[in-house]
């Protein structure tokens, strides 16, 4: 199974397109304070995937949703993302050294600054969801910052977070894993095909419903997919350290399940996505195909 | 020069008002992630003289604000509040191990769970502002989320603090050591002021303009005041570490202009802010008084 060249170029173009609205966005290095402001963009621009904004893109599609508001509230998700990254990384928590195949912030920086960084991140995605227009009325914007702030949040990213701290060292049933990565990635993805759709018109509740489904799904295969290639791929492929896991005593699904049964796991999820969006017509051609992307990713 | 018992008793139901606020918003401790939660609860509710949302209400009741909308909005700025103070408690930072007379969260807790309460604290705080009804227009509500988020970010005081780090070791002049106290904690404190006044309708642009100048006085004039306590009070009093400022090497105005001449600058400041409310009738008065609470307070 293979994604088609027609894929590749409309990705490439979308991750054009959020790289310069990061670019626009994130304060100028000439600003004080400018220290923060260049360590800032050196954790958002380090490239990456994009998965989170390619959602948002695609789901904008679907709603057909303006580009430049979709553009705006995937930077905005991207942001949250690069925060949790930058402190994932502190040495208080994975105590990672590279990301991206770089040194990670706190290393090319400091602690301090790295800490500061994920905080105004933070702040920043915030901002810009509450000041560009991102949808018609005020009160569905309203309703994307309240969104964006509970998958952040204690019962959402952040709290994934905490149950991952508490996992450590413990035997976690596969139901416990995937209550901490529902919380862990699966918000924030969610949240990203979500917000991405909202700055359309066109979607009624039952289609944001399947559409949240589907989300639902391939951020759980997301998952499943980075523990295997966590455990199998290698850090130069990966751009962070490999291995990291198993060398952290993480409960993971390689852990918990092995590897044929974690990709097993993986290509039922990609089926169940894809059947969310059933319901849908040719619109929802590059969300499918962002499912097939997660699943077969090498990296 | 004392306050009249009137304010105390003033103060004293606000404070009461917004502990029960907070205890009501803060996730429970029984909800998963526990731990987590748990710490948020200890990270908040640890009391503080809730200067901020003083603020916010003082401000409201000049705009003639629903007291429970201010409610929700002085808690949303005392999450931001709280969540800068635990991660400025954090080795990384200035690396403290009391504050409000009990340990820091990362001394009760640990590091990486005293990151994430800030990091979520954070979350929550948009969160709020986004969810209860603060106006009755949303887009005057949206409004409100970007001045918090504008006031918590690297231009305001995520940015103070990284220009306080910049600053360690260094000569600074009055003016840079106020541009830095503008933002570190000016800006929280001009946004808990203006967002009281936004929860009720009966300002116009220019009566926000003269709150935002008193606003920006008093919060330079509580930095003035802290670092002069900070040099003069013990420990016990203080219910944090005293004489931090000195021994890390911090510039402060009690380092660059000296005890006295700090005191008379706290008093200008005063004056300036009295001067600012000279429009408003009676109902500045919690407002006065509170400029007058900031710079008499001796903790």
């Amino acid at each position: 199974m293979s994604l088609p060249a027609d894929f590749h170029s409309w990705a490439h173009a979308q991750q054009s397109r959020i790289e310069s609205t990061l670019q626009g966005v994130l304060p100028s290095p000439d600003i004080a304070p400018r220290r923060l402001h260049q360590a800032m963009r050196y954790a958002v621009l380090g490239g990456g995937k994009r998965v989170r904004p390619l959602l948002a893109f695609a789901a904008g599609e679907l709603a057909r949703a303006d580009a430049g508001r979709v553009a705006i509230a995937g930077a905005a998700v991207e942001m949250i993302h690069a925060y949790s990254l930058t402190h994932d990384d502190l040495p208080c928590m994975d105590d990672d050294v590279l990301r991206r195949g770089r040194p990670t912030c706190h290393v090319e920086f400091d602690e301090a600054t790295a800490l500061l960084v994920g905080d105004a991140l933070q702040s920043l995605a915030f901002q810009l969801v509450a000041e560009y227009r991102l949808a018609d009325d005020p009160a569905v914007q309203l309703e994307m910052v309240k969104l964006l702030a509970a998958a952040a949040g204690s019962r959402g990213m952040a709290g994934g977070q905490a149950i991952d701290l508490e996992a450590v060292g413990k035997t976690l049933s596969v139901p416990e894993l995937e209550f901490m990565h529902i919380h862990k990635t699966g918000a924030l993805i969610r949240a990203a095909t979500l917000l991405g759709a909202r700055c359309g018109n066109s979607l009624d509740d039952r289609a944001l419903g399947q559409l949240d489904n589907f989300a639902k799904c391939v951020g759980l295969a997301f998952q499943v997919v980075d523990d295997v290639l966590d455990a199998e791929a290698s850090t130069a492929t990966l751009g962070k350290t490999a291995g990291k896991d198993a060398q952290q005593d993480k409960a993971t699904y390689v852990s918990v399940m092995g590897v044929a049964e974690s990709r097993s796991l993986a290509g039922e999820l990609r089926q169940e996505a894809l059947k969310a969006l059933e319901e849908f017509g040719d619109q929802a051609l590059r969300l499918r195909q962002l499912a097939d992307f997660i699943v077969l990713r090498k990296f």
